[in-house]
């Protein structure tokens, strides 16, 4: 067994060596490439794709698989051997049922269908798009089913990016969820809106960096591991455990722009830097899936990063960094503006509140037309009728309607939108726990210190990679499935007393 | 025919790609890379190195050169197919004689000699790093004797570098320059040094950097596909014919460091971007030699950079942009700062005209230290008896002696050295061919003008990229062999008239 594990090992070192490769080159055509570079750089990017590929699944890997299971089963379910081989035998399995020729189909049909967005958007022309997402919804139905034997259509592609989950549960959780949050929304939103006009005055780059960098090295994100350059989009991206680089982007108009989303980028380099190094070149080596991802950037950006605590410790030196802007801006001024709660038409810009209704109306959009309840020809109105019945507004176009994420006309439609609201109701529930662990963890926020936090972050969930599934993390931590009640009692707790409901 | 040629294009545009991904991993390390990504940057490398490598190698691409040679030797020597098949073919043989696994203990030697060096060279400790040396030494004999029938043991490894050079006609020329070159040193040498303090007062980075972009956009590099970044030592790069990058670095208290460098690294990215685009994905797409390549640095940093027309126009525009600096200093002074010649230890310190005697001593003891004529034991008493007689100077330890150089610590001793001389000299053969045809040309760069003498290195030079050799180019553009006089008629012509002489 020793020499064929050891003969698997050496295979994924090589392929995660590649794909580590392969994110450099994205990195590099995000942040820095000239224009000229970008037609060799897709092509870099799809050779090395490729050869990560064939190599992955290469029938010896398949061998050694079959070879080794008996081995896997003889360990207990957290034997690191036992969780390596279940993990790879998974992606594995995804990886060779569905068929190379297809996987080519659709990315180059979501690349060419990502240049017509770029150009639709703008020109608010939804017709013209129409029939490349037609057959993006067609390719996303045939990856579905290389996977025969799921209840909904969209489970396979949901289980992509959240392993266990399923439309149903999914469904379940955001009808739910829904119910508890419109009542918030509309006790908030018939408020007078919260003045946030101390956030739009000019605040330079360079001071809007360097304040970001270190907040969050003192989050705990390494400097020595990662950095920060700037993007049109931000993202994190890990070429490998020792290189794990966030990027934002600066509006000099707006200070929470690049500082919210640095906290939100450091929080998913937290994750990836926590993660056990002896993992390193596994595919154990990665967060689990896309909701507990973004459960860690959501609890670094807004669990903490927008909390009361937080800024009784940073509010005076963000004063101190922007005196002539802050100087005379009370704290309470401050926190409601960056708490500021409002119906928009854009997600992106969406508060905590209604940012997850944004999420359901494309999640639910998403399985109509998988399921072909729903047309393409009929979708824009869809959009505009969900979100005068859920959010009481209509956007004047398609630009800021249908339009208006990238997501759908990438060359997936399906599994791609749930993992933000999952992430959100994870953040509390998670958050919850580790409070309930430690509870000086909010004074230790408000003295600026993160490392219990952290630490208790890094031993629950950010070492075990993708060791465990989120189900499986969140029943280690918590006892029982995932429940929104935490997530909701955040939520009335926080706005509660912000709005007095 | 055509289907072989199709398959062997196809197989070279992988590996090119390949190559380009390897190139933007390096150009990352060099520039933003954090430390703690070293570990598994050095793997990435390695593992693309050795997969295109394995690529190259392949019996079926051998074949396929097989199958062709027909066909190339049906065509006109300068037809591109020819071409293609031609220098496919030599890199294949070079590629296919030396075993991997001595290429592979070469590699890991060299980077583990790099490592000791960088401690070695600052405690000037000789002794520690002369076992590694001396292994160096016996690799590099052993690379040459993959390629049997060499006049002298260093042929095939010049010939690496500066295909169709040989040990014999590269001396041969150092004897004839170092002939030539030694009275002009010694005239200039033994009058009173310029005066270049001008050049030493504070000059903020950021204006420095504006001002040697501005300059070579007027070059004709092309921002579009190219950028400029900082690094510790600087270099070209390329990753596509569309992304050609180079690097500087800046002292503030220096103005001629990130200046002349920045003309020197766009030399080179001229000569890169200016290849025939066809060319793009073939061994073909890059410069023939280092010294062709070397030629075309050293023609823009010094023939038109560091001459008397150039400042004419930029000296203005430079003391624009320092006025507090350079306003009272006038142009003779500053144009005598920047040809200031005297005699030095460290090669890259070096003025235009000593420059070359550092080459010339580093050439001669590597092929001594390969025929087996010199012991490492000995070679730092050798290197100060050649710097007291060449130069006039005696270092005062080994850091600024022998340790000086990266070079043989890398993995190599042979072939690393002759390109930068035969570059000096080629720079102004080609620059010599250039006014002929051009007699305007030194108005036009009196006019901040370089178009014509751009398109002149262009249609000669740059568009062939590795089609023709060194020697073929010189024969083509010359009509006769290298020679030096180009070369000794411009050091007389400037030097003389600077120096009274």
């Amino acid at each position: 067994m020793e020499k064929q594990l050891q003969e698997l090992k050496q295979r994924l070192q090589e392929i995660s060596t590649i794909n580590g490769a392969t994110a450099v080159l994205g990195w590099d055509q995000s942040t820095y490439m000239p224009p000229g570079g970008a037609a060799a750089r897709g092509q870099q990017m799809a050779v090395l794709g490729r050869i990560a590929h064939e190599k992955f699944t290469d029938t010896a890997v398949g061998r050694l698989l079959d070879d080794l299971q008996p081995y896997a089963e003889s360990l207990p379910y957290d034997h690191d051997d036992a969780a390596l081989i279940r993990v790879t035998r998974r992606n594995y399995e995804r990886a060779t049922k569905v068929p190379a020729a297809l996987l080519a189909t659709i990315y180059a049909h979501g690349a060419a269908t990502y240049q017509q967005w770029t150009v639709a958007r703008p020109a608010n022309d939804f017709a013209s798009i129409a029939p490349a997402l037609e057959k993006t919804i067609d390719y996303s139905r045939q990856i579905a089913d290389c996977f025969p034997g799921y209840d909904h259509i969209a489970d396979p592609l949901i289980d992509f990016a959240d392993l266990g989950m399923k439309a149903e549960s999914v469904r379940a959780l955001f009808t739910e969820l829904r119910a508890a949050l419109v009542p918030i929304a509309n006790a908030i939103t018939s408020q007078e809106p919260a003045d946030d006009s101390c956030l739009k005055q000019h605040f330079p780059e360079a001071q809007q960096l360097a304040f970001g960098q270190e907040i969050i090295k003192a989050y705990g994100y390494d400097f020595q591991r990662g950095r920060q350059d700037k993007t049109h989009h931000p993202f994190m991206t890990k070429f490998s455990i020792g290189d794990v680089r966030i990027t934002t982007r600066v509006k000099e108009h707006d200070l929470s722009e690049a500082l919210f989303s640095t906290l939100h980028e450091a929080g998913h380099a937290l994750y990836e830097q926590g993660i056990n190094p002896a993992y390193e070149g596994t595919p154990l080596n990665g967060g689990t899936s896309a909701g507990v991802h973004e459960s860690q950037s959501r609890l670094w950006e807004n669990l903490v990063g927008r909390s009361r605590t937080f800024w009784e410790h940073y509010y005076p030196k963000l004063q101190a960094t922007f005196p002539e802007q802050l100087y005379h801006v009370p704290l309470e001024t401050f926190y409601r503006a960056i708490n500021k709660v409002q119906r928009s038409l854009i997600r992106t810009d969406a508060d905590e509140v209604t940012y997850n209704l944004h999420v359901m109306i494309r999640f639910d959009l998403e399985l109509a037309l998988l399921e072909g309840k729903l047309a393409v020809k009929d979708l824009p109105a869809a959009w505009h009728a969900r979100y005068e019945s859920d959010l009481g507004l209509r956007a004047p176009d398609d630009r800021d309607g249908v339009l208006q994420d990238v997501h759908w006309y990438s060359g997936q439609v399906g599994g791609v939108f749930q993992g933000y609201t999952l992430g959100n109701i994870m953040s509390a529930l998670f958050y919850a726990q580790a409070l309930q662990a430690h509870p000086t963890i909010p004074a230790e926020i408000g003295a600026g210190e993160f490392g219990t936090l952290h630490g208790w972050l890094r031993e629950n969930i950010y070492q075990h990679g993708s060791k465990f599934t989120a189900n499986e993390l969140v029943e280690r931590v918590t006892g029982g499935p995932l429940t929104i009640a935490p997530y909701i009692q955040y939520l009335r707790a926080k706005y509660g007393e912000l709005y007095q409901l």
